[in-house]
């Protein structure tokens, strides 16, 4: 049985917090949070400790394994903190903004050698994962073209808006940037990035871009499109298409049910989930479950954080892109 | 260039007319109908004559081969006028009512070794001939079940009803009948058939039988079952499918595009084709030609009188069951 | 939290008893089986106590509720005995293959009063009840016709096949005749059946029915067809289809993952999920969720005993058509 | 009856002499060809003359309508002597490949107000129609991304790829290009395009891009991507989605058949369509009619010669920055 402390408990802290009170061999000992009520609220349901004070948590000697679901900007303090205690990790996806500390966070931590694992959940997902195989046994050859469409239901609120403009690169698209390189096993060399503010000023206050295009070119020479929105009001509509020379394959939706309705003006099937805690259930499951066969094992976790690292500065060379119009060179 | 006679104007005559009219090495030389009005319009919608006198057409030593379109009854002095004639024939189903007459049309025919083709269209559907393809190659062993969806959108008009009572069976069913016997190569031993009426009395004035439900078992074990609906408000739902020891096929409906909606209530697409002239336009114009390639090649047409004879047996069959409310077994 | 005594270990108990684990206000107690290795086995996996005595299990008061997941002969013994000791009852279908037994059963658990369910899982598959819910909210209107597709990909092994003759009835379809029941508010007024044995000499030793189709008369009217089999080779085929005044609604398949893959020979998807236990993972948690429910609230689970008597009276009308070749009317 | 002079009798030449033979209005006068015995050929299998002289064809009174199927270098001069000739001319697309000839052209034929139509044919098929028309009726709102997938199953024969170098945009993408303006009603203002070579020296010696990725951006916002192979080995793929403020459309695949196969290792349907002759048949017949009509009517077709210089417009600039690396800004 393995103790974990959660850091976090806001949005997708609680979804972490039932995963791990539903897994067999793991436990959830502590929730830390600032918002002192929220803390003991996710806490009381699922019978762990509560503080406000990460050192008290981290110093429970139980305590095997740390996931982080606080805002971006503080992750870096958070791994350090617990590298130092010598907690395996499980930080969410980006883990930061800001290259500079990503870079000195991951000297510190390479130096106390904890597992160390990002939240990039997409890689868990059954039909996702299945294409993966299928790219990687070879299936359709070498990979020529893959297409992703990466679009959220919503924007996020205004103050999250605020906190990490350009956030339709920084905390969607980084999704189908590890994606890409995953799918791939391969490393951009170009990306080419146009937005556009399509909300109106009441949903959009602060005129992020809520709707962009890129074009990434890989090392390897396969082309990539990916596409996002924060307004597909039909549902939460995550595919990917690979392309290749010997056939194409195709992650496709997900929904509730699969009833079909025939009636005078067509046949009319369920709209896409609408949540991505919902689309992606299964995945958030089997990411937790892999972090804790990991920690078991003593090996390390599918997604380092290297991997984390490379994603955000897909990331940041997007939107150099996009503020610039031009295609922007990456280098490793 | 084989010149036709067509026999009757009503329903479904134009669509032969138009698909004589584009066929290469067709042409519709005379239009016969008691309706001269009738007759005269689609004939020279054609270029072609027309006559309320069917020896008048059947005189015309260029006509090698005669369409016959009139309602049911009137069937089988046509067909005897045009065997002895000396005409190719090519009869819409069913050949009659009443298996007296058609055993009696059939000796008649006989004598004059006239070819001679059963409208059974569906037989050149595209898809249901993909399925009979992938059955007789062998592709899902030996058939163990077969299941029939048989709609139509809309019962026929009152008089249409009154002139042919128990028309799911004489008029729709006998389709799948012919089917059952085309996909499985095999006859039936033995029908159940339950009826309803499940219109309102306006709808259906005469309480004619408007939703059925057939059990078929066949001489070679295969079980069958076959369900037909004249209120199918959604479209013309058309389907089959075959199980068998090596797995499925499924022959599916066909609608107007490929167009998906995606909204907020879910995601649709077209409604199922509404008139089954637009179903199986494709399958008229298969039929058409296969029976033109047989004049011209002098061998027999691909559906044959015992086939028009054997359908109406087991629709006859199926009325009785449907009366009495026991199975009936069939002998040959 | 409610505490459960699961009796018996074999095939399906397992599925119970990870999902008692996983529920956060039940506890998996005492495991009873007759075959001591196997309940200590299962009761180890879940920190529970192991015995193949029923009675001291219910001789423990902090057991509220049993889970009877034993062969069907044994039930009714199980039921009565868990009923005088004062526990709710959860039962796997069939409550019995003997009428008399059933009946006798039932008259001494109405004494008691204790909360009852047979566990007809299928009503809490989402697809099936989001089918239900439209049929009655009168989306489709007077349904007309229902057709259910219920197939296995495989026979079950001999001694079990010889322990319940024609099981294709009272094991398989006996959860179609509930969900007719169900979804159409409605009782059967008769019943025909026609079965084959379709599998060899090896597979199906001792020749009972491995395929069946079935027809059945509403007391509303509504035509239902119902075709089964145990050689699903391409998987677990459950499928349901209703035809209304209105429209038609058709619940589907379910498949792994949405993945499509297109090469030259064509568009391939992934098999339909091959056990009945992936098939119905869903349903099988959400049955157990709302016995928990009723337990917790004191209201009478969703179904009854009658429920499960009306389902064996129809599968029991349903063998003696097949034997007789003749329909037989049901009466209540 | 409208007669034709059609000229190049190659590649899509006995597509529209098909055509036309089938349309009951119209009439395939004149093969014209260079190659005698190619013209002669088409010419005799449609009751036609043939000649290798088109002012002999044009000079024919009856002679009301020229069909343009030669290589794109050879169109504006044919376009202006049936112009000064006073035929209505249908002209298959591009217009010509150097931007000064077609402007050049459109200056001639300005001058004699001949009827003129491009051969875009896909604005004429069944399901790119619905889609362009319910995003014109406002279904989507505010269209803000467009995604379209242009695949061809092979690369063209080297000659033809050597007289025409750049030819995924100028022969391929310039369908999708012209149907971005006609679905959006909308202009670009920037073009980004990569290509790349994907197959091998023996598929494409010429070292001619096989593959593409292109983002537009329009004047009134929408982004637009188009990825275009010439090795979409699993059929001709053709998709447009359009994304909008209240929902999204896809015009998707077409296959021969609705047939599906379950088996063991999943379900499969029939490939795409291969070819684009038979992908796009009926948009072939519809763009002819349509002609047809307006020559009948003395209206203008519904896709002008400034429709034909715009797409080609879009298509220089998109090689222009294939070969540069950036966007390239478009101005009218």
């Amino acid at each position: 049985m393995i103790d974990f402390c959660l850091v976090g408990a806001g949005f997708i802290g609680p979804v972490h917090a039932a995963n791990l009170s539903a897994h067999p061999r793991a436990r959830l000992a502590w929730v830390v949070d600032l918002n002192v009520a929220a803390g003991m609220a996710l806490a009381a349901q699922h019978d762990a400790h509560a503080t406000s004070d990460l050192g008290e948590a981290l110093a429970d000697p139980n305590v095997r394994a740390v996931i982080i679901c606080t805002p971006p900007r503080t992750h870096t303090p958070i791994i350090e903190a617990a590298a130092r205690a010598g907690k395996a990790i499980f930080c969410e996806k980006p883990i930061d903004l800001d290259m500079t500390k990503v870079d000195a966070c991951g000297v510190a931590l390479a130096q106390t050698r904890v597992p160390f694992c990002v939240g990039f959940n997409r890689r868990f997902d059954p039909t996702h994962r299945a294409l993966h195989d299928a790219i990687r046994a070879g299936e359709i050859g070498r990979p020529e073209m893959l297409v992703l469409s990466s679009r959220d239901p919503e924007i996020s609120p205004p103050d999250y808006v605020a906190a990490m403009p350009y956030g339709i690169f920084y905390d969607t698209m980084i999704h189908d940037f590890d994606m890409v390189r995953w799918l791939l096993a391969d490393e951009p060399v170009e990306i080419y990035a146009r937005t556009a503010c399509m909300l109106n000023d009441k949903e959009n206050p602060h005129r992020d871009p809520d709707t962009a295009m890129v074009v990434l070119r890989m090392a390897g020479g396969t082309l990539v499109h990916v596409n996002s929105s924060f307004r597909a009001v039909y549902g939460y509509d995550q595919r990917i298409e690979a392309f290749g020379e010997k056939g194409m394959l195709i992650s496709g939706n997900q929904q509730a049910t699969t009833l079909e309705r025939h009636g005078k003006h067509g046949i009319r099937r369920d709209p896409l989930l609408y949540f991505f805690i919902d689309r992606y259930a299964e995945s958030y499951r089997r990411e937790l479950d892999a972090f804790v066969q990991a920690v078991e094992a003593g090996t390390a976790p599918a997604i380092g954080f290297d991997d984390g690292r490379r994603a955000l500065m897909i990331a940041e060379a997007g939107v150099q892109s996009a503020k610039s119009g031009m295609p922007v060179t990456l280098t490793n």
